[in-house]
């Protein structure tokens, strides 16, 4: 009766393994596998503007450690999967981002798995796809409509044209130990639906939706900030959009569409979204939208892959080259924070960046982001600032290391 | 004359090896044994109770990051051997714990090691056994009498029945640089005795002893607070258990006993400590006790081994079935801070636990713990709470990744 | 036309090796070269000293953990290095310390690199070397002109015999965002000459030179600040070496002379170097100067080596005798901080320090200090502090594990 279940337990791994940059351990039945992915990237920036209306520019020039990442990965016994990362941005100490664990189904359930701990909810691709895989140096819209990786629980489906998931996500990491309220948790869900998916020839629509409450210990309010999809000097006093807080609100709900293709060294990704505040006593409900739309082109000739159990885009091919591969890109973004109707005026940012990504190896690259940013009367930082336009340049060296 | 040392230096590794979940390095003599160990413990928490004597329940629910875990270890060419240990609890950065140095000896003292650096101070069994392999989600009566790791140096023996380690531990690690006092050393010695240990029959006795001056640049002053076997909605003003600061302080020592045994998929195990006061200018001296006993059972059959070489109970052998193993578990508790006649009342409380674990590999484990917390009227956080007897659901997911 | 560059991105590695302590992994070719180097170190000291002007010696006894390194560093097929090196000193949160990219050329110039990320600026030989290989516990002079790392971009010659570097560097990795200046840069360059550098026979020669503004938003400010080469009870506010903050600064300039010699297991190095303020509106520019000679002497035998591509010191060769390496030690330093023609009394300190090191392993080193600290009127900690005489005992437990 009794079974032998060692093999869950041991395992002699074959000699290690650089792939992609990374060093991995592997079984020969591959029902371990194990990576470690490290990353630095580095950036700097210049900002320039007529700032006649103000003292000095809001936004000084300098250079940042932009992430610095740790991080360890293993599928154990092939079901289980779990991550390990932590982050030290701008010389702070090392705090977690992804923190959880996976199950994946077996027999007619092996396209599901189920996921709990810390990890992005379902938002655009965008947001989902990793830092290290977007093609400017900051998202369209960055980090305004999504907050980052929230406590959560999630299943998956996905094969290899379609991809849903729906989960429960609850507070940021860090927010706990809360004394008025339980913690807040919405619901979000996205689907994808990829009909062509041939090598060098792409085509991938998304859409997702999410109701949240505010933040337990947050009197019922939520505020929307937004920055120029820029770091180096951003920091929280000098986000030209900003709606201020908004009171007595239930509950907001988000809706997003996406679209994308890749057509060989061509991409082509838009994403529109909508953040709508549902308030009590009859108080007036704002929406405010965003919406990007950017090309990136390989004249080196690469193409862009896709990763079906993630629903985004994946890295490139190998370079055709030995001395790396080269991308043009341009986008254009928006986010309007004003809603005049129910008296919210948050600001309104356009921005056109051009791009140029200098890939010396898959896992070695430099950005080069020149942006024009127009912000309207509104963009004022709650008050706090006095909205000009002007045009930054910015550069990121990124190495992942195994 | 000249000796050859390389072999001290350098060594040609056997092929990585997965062994209960850890990926290990070994060399073919096993005078060289590299491990990392790093674990993701996330938990959530419901409270209920009668709370119509407060505004709102003082414990909200929840859910938590309770360890990230980032472990690096070695035993490096025999004799020397080495930790890492850093934890990210709660989304907070990354912070040490275990960090130390052993020297094991050889030849007539081989049964001896000497320790410096960060590691747990002598005391009870539950508080040195590890998070991983300890029945419920908290320990009995969880840190109140002991306060976490310090930086130390200890000395101990063990043999297949007997270890003991005396020693001597000062502040904990983050306490340094002090403008007053120096430095504040305590001494804590133990011992354990294991009459039976078998295959699946076990028993253990134990005992240990600590006197301690109060921390330095405290003003002479201890305080004992207590949560109540749960972290999730337990911040510092949520302890209702809770002495106060009691003042002039020459030292206090602490004795503990333990009691353990294994009996095939059962194990018993309890432990009963005080904490004794010693004041100046004939001030009243307080005591305190803190005990629990617990008994667990697999009803798939495993049984749990035994480290001699820590003077505590392992993990359990391999599951007998392909899909795990199940354990149930009681526990009964109670930490009573009162001392009537020194004036101190910090709270006496009684918790009943019942636990369910699924084991899904030795490494992967789930935790169900339902409490019934009793709290006496002093219980009150030193005035700060009003007391009330509730029940909480708490659960763990908890896994070891190479 | 298609070239085969997949081996930049993959490779079969040979089994992991213990080298000097460190596990290492490597391709067959050598493309790749990975490892990782995590150490701790704890220190413990004891200060004596005559302060009956004070109410209690204003530093106190204990312990410490000085370093807690988590380290991953590898080469990336050739010509790229990368490295992430994160400290946990003193209980404290894991934060960046070296976190850089390096590009090495081929051909021509293939003793050429290019650094960029954060990594200490080119300063005195003492600073450079790594503190794992330091002759005491603590640098001469320590920490008073050099502000440790730096965000910064540099260019490496080296050869055989001679080592040059160049570079701009930023400010400290944590100092960003600046709201009212851009970042500060700076100038370094270093040259290091080593006309001898035969087995357990070398000399070095080096000079250095930097240019610097003050940090952004510190309103042109500038303040030196000592300790006692030694750290465990030194806190901000117990450094009697202090100048005040110096106003109105446009820049300040520092050089150095390095001179070094390896004469079998003797070593003997010095260092001199000056620290002058540049300041506005004809206001007084002070000028003030470090210095150190120190001696080390191994009775085993054992002799020091170099590194040509640091332009520093490395370690020692093999030991000679199974049990280890002992090496005896003295240092005089002095830090003169009084400029009386401009009106800075900042403080004299001299030191002098005797050594003794015992290396279990070449990773795993005990280190014993004591030393006399002789403290100037002016040596008050700008005000704070009465200046008086004192020895201090101290002791670290150094180990590198895989």
């Amino acid at each position: 009766r009794q079974v032998d279940t060692t093999k869950i337990h041991s395992a002699i791994m074959n000699p290690g393994e650089v792939r992609e940059g990374i060093l991995v351990y592997e079984d020969p039945s591959s029902d371990w596998y194990i990576w470690s992915d490290h990353r630095i990237y580095w950036d700097a920036a210049v900002y320039m503007g007529d700032n006649s209306n103000q003292e000095t520019l809001p936004m000084t020039n300098g250079a940042m450690l932009r992430r610095g990442i740790i991080q360890f990965k293993a599928t154990m016994y092939r079901d289980w999967e779990a991550y390990i990362d932590l982050n030290a941005s701008q010389g702070d100490a090392l705090t977690p981002r992804d923190m959880w664990v996976a199950r994946h189904f077996r027999g007619d359930f092996h396209n599901f798995f189920i996921q709990a701990g810390n990890f992005k909810e379902a938002t655009g691709i965008e947001r989902l796809t990793s830092s290290r895989l977007i093609t400017f140096m900051e998202r369209g819209g960055d980090g305004i409509f999504e907050d980052g990786r929230r406590k959560g629980l999630a299943l998956t489906y996905f094969n290899p044209h379609i991809w849903a998931q729906a989960g429960t996500w609850g507070q940021e990491i860090d927010q706990r130990r809360f004394t008025q309220d339980n913690e807040a948790w919405g619901f979000n869900g996205r689907v994808a639906y990829t009909p062509i998916r041939q090598d060098r020839r792409i085509v991938h629509i998304g859409a997702w939706a999410s109701v949240r409450p505010p933040d337990a210990d947050n009197n019922s309010r939520v505020r929307l900030r937004g920055r120029p999809e820029s770091r180096i000097a951003s920091n929280d006093s000098q986000r030209f959009l900003n709606t201020g807080q908004i009171s007595d609100v239930n509950n907001y709900t988000r809706y997003g569409l996406e679209l994308g293709t890749v057509l060989g060294p061509l991409q082509v990704q838009g994403e529109y979204k909508t953040f709508n505040v549902n308030r009590k006593n009859d108080l007036p409900n704002p929406s405010f939208w965003s919406g990007y739309v950017k090309a990136s082109y390989f004249i080196t000739g690469e193409s862009r892959g896709y990763f079906a159990d993630e629903g985004e885009f994946g890295n490139f091919d190998h370079p055709r080259n030995s001395w790396g591969a080269v991308q043009l890109a341009l986008r254009y973004s928006r986010t309007n924070l004003n809603d005049e109707s129910a008296g919210i005026m948050g600001g309104d940012q356009e921005i056109i960046t051009l791009g140029l990504n200098y890939f010396a190896t898959r896992y070695i690259r430099f950005y080069f982001n020149y942006a024009f940013v127009r912000s309207d009367e509104n963009a004022n930082g709650a008050g706090s600032l006095i909205p000009f336009n002007y045009t930054y340049f910015q550069t990121r060296m990124m190495v992942r290391l195994p």
